[in-house]
């Protein structure tokens, strides 16, 4: 459910030693699978918000930056479209270029199950800032972010129910599902906020990030997989796949959250530490059972100054928190890679999955 | 969107002047189709219910009236069931007791987008109480009741997307569309009640009320409808049915709401006019351009106090407000057995129909 509100990659693109190893050119496959993801949807997109009634419409386009606040015309950044290309490289890899064109209305769909949370995301942790611009509920009030949210949910199973293509009906039952996990996702997140820090267990951490981020990075994947009418364990095995990469992307923008560059992620310093948020990385240094462990306990239930958010950030290091979450992002994406090389045997078809993988984790800190 | 807050319309079957007439034995036969319907849905709505993440589940328990706030079970009190109820007669109408057992599912998704759009409005509305208890919001938070209601939304097109039936496709557009149109109804009412007494017109009103309430009476009629195999011209009359039967549901409601008796609604005397609603009397009252509607704009911008709230009824009363709205409600009703009629011609079939219409509309004020 999570984005990350820092600069696009291709701004960023130093290799930290916890990643995956780089092949040249991969940064750049992407980038251009990106694009062509952007490309084939942004049509199918407009024309489904463009259907929306006025009202609903103008805080979907303002929301997807292709509108300003008063309804003139915007120049876009409506985020990376990462979900759509992830559709359609699942679907390119197990059916080529015809599954892929098939599955253009569902990677849509998948995009505006993604804004819709967004939207109401930001209502409830009350983030003012999203893609470097106030977001929808700062704008249009609560009530209003909130029913363009439900618009847009409705407006992806819309898209899906108007499909004629014979995998239409499994993905929407996948989408739908996936919503329930995301709903569950974001729960878990504001829960686990208000407890103590000392409350929380890796182990739910974990399963919160798979449920808020890897579920529907998981649920594009096998979507994707549907439209080339894979089997069954196929499509299972894409899930994982995007489950782990999406686990890695989350891990990554954790360790981002905390030690990443104001300059090149947007938000200050320690941003994540000043919110005392319980990132993974945290949770791993809390958990560690080390001396650092209890100073970090102490800190966030004391340390209140700006001065002291280096210190923490500098105890979760000592903790293990930084290495834990980078190593735990290389082991995720070994997996992830595991997965598809399961469904799609052929490196050469397997590429843009992997390509797109690694993009995503492969954010300077 | 709206739901009556008052009591069961069986403890108050007193005739008005402006009702259809009554035929003896109707209200009975509207309360053992609600009874049945309840009895066909429940299973398939718990089910549902059981399959949602725990936290999730909690919320919508409580919601549905079958779980108290610490998870004890308790007696139920989930609604009248009129929308599955409009469902199964529709299907029963056009395609018999076979086409009433398909339609089983789609009438529990109908119920499940019907409880979505509550918990999402009580929110937005800061609607304290429903159904006589404390609403999702005020026990659980705001993020709770936002999650639950976005679960719900997705369990709903859930249901349809599991459902082999051929009518299923059809009838999930139709509901994501019908989700569409209430979202854009529940902002044109928050939105009207930000402006001036003297700044929203009738038609926009009515409008608001076809949209907000009618809009899901209609897709429930034509989801049953779909699944009798009608072609579309009866879909589309069964959704004209329903939509004029909910605007006469709305014109009732808010004829309650300013004169109703709080030992019967469960609300205080006078409670919309309390919270200066626009409802449709209101309106009508205002926009009279009679001597008694210029008092009215003048009572509702500066009368605080209590007692007020006597004068304030009977100046809408007396500029024609009532008058107009059972009129009204008289008419739509009409309207309603004209569309029925047009699909449904022969009269015992229509019957499960004309009952259930007429029971929502005769409610004693």
């Amino acid at each position: 459910m999570t984005e990350p509100k820092a600069g696009p990659p291709t701004e960023c693109p130093a290799p930290r030693a916890a990643e995956p190893e780089q092949r040249p050119g991969e940064g750049h496959e992407a980038t251009v699978l990106l694009e062509r993801a952007r490309a084939a949807v942004d049509p199918v997109l407009r024309a489904a918000l463009d259907s929306l009634p006025v009202p609903m419409r103008r805080i979907a386009l303002y929301h997807f930056g292709w509108e300003h606040a008063d309804g003139t015309p915007a120049g876009g950044g409506a985020g990376k479209a990462i979900r759509p290309a992830l559709v359609l490289a699942a679907a390119s890899a197990l059916g080529g270029p015809e599954a892929r064109t098939a599955a253009v209305r569902a990677a849509a769909a998948v995009e505006l199950v993604h804004n819709f949370t967004l939207l109401h995301d930001d209502v409830m942790d009350r983030d003012a800032t999203r893609r470097h611009r106030p977001t929808a509920w700062t704008v249009f009030g609560d009530a209003d972010a909130i029913l363009a949210g439900d618009a847009l949910q409705a407006l992806a199973l819309r898209l899906l129910a108007g499909d004629t293509h014979p995998a239409a009906r499994a993905a929407a039952a996948r989408l739908a599902d996936c919503v329930i996990e995301l709903c569950a996702g974001q729960h878990a997140d504001t829960a686990m906020e208000r407890r103590g820090p000392g409350e929380v267990t890796l182990a739910e951490t974990l399963a919160m990030a798979e449920a808020k981020t890897g579920a529907l990075l998981g649920c594009a994947c096998a979507i994707g997989a549907l439209y080339a009418d894979a089997g069954d364990a196929d499509v299972a095995a894409l899930d994982a796949f995007g489950r782990e990469a999406g686990l890695a992307f989350q891990l990554i923008d954790d360790v981002i959250g905390i030690w990443g560059d104001p300059r090149r992620t947007g938000k200050p310093a320690g941003a994540d530490l000043a919110a005392r948020k319980k990132s993974l990385p945290v949770v791993a240094a809390l958990t560690s059972g080390t001396q650092a462990a209890a100073e970090l306990a102490a800190l966030y239930a004391t340390a209140h100054r700006k001065e002291d958010l280096e210190r923490i950030a500098l105890t979760v290091e000592r903790a293990g928190g930084r290495d834990w979450a980078q190593a735990e992002a290389a082991d995720r994406m070994a997996r992830a890679m595991q997965e598809v090389a399961r469904a799609v045997p052929d490196p050469e078809a397997a590429g843009g999955l992997l390509a797109l993988a690694e993009f995503v984790t492969r954010r300077s800190t």
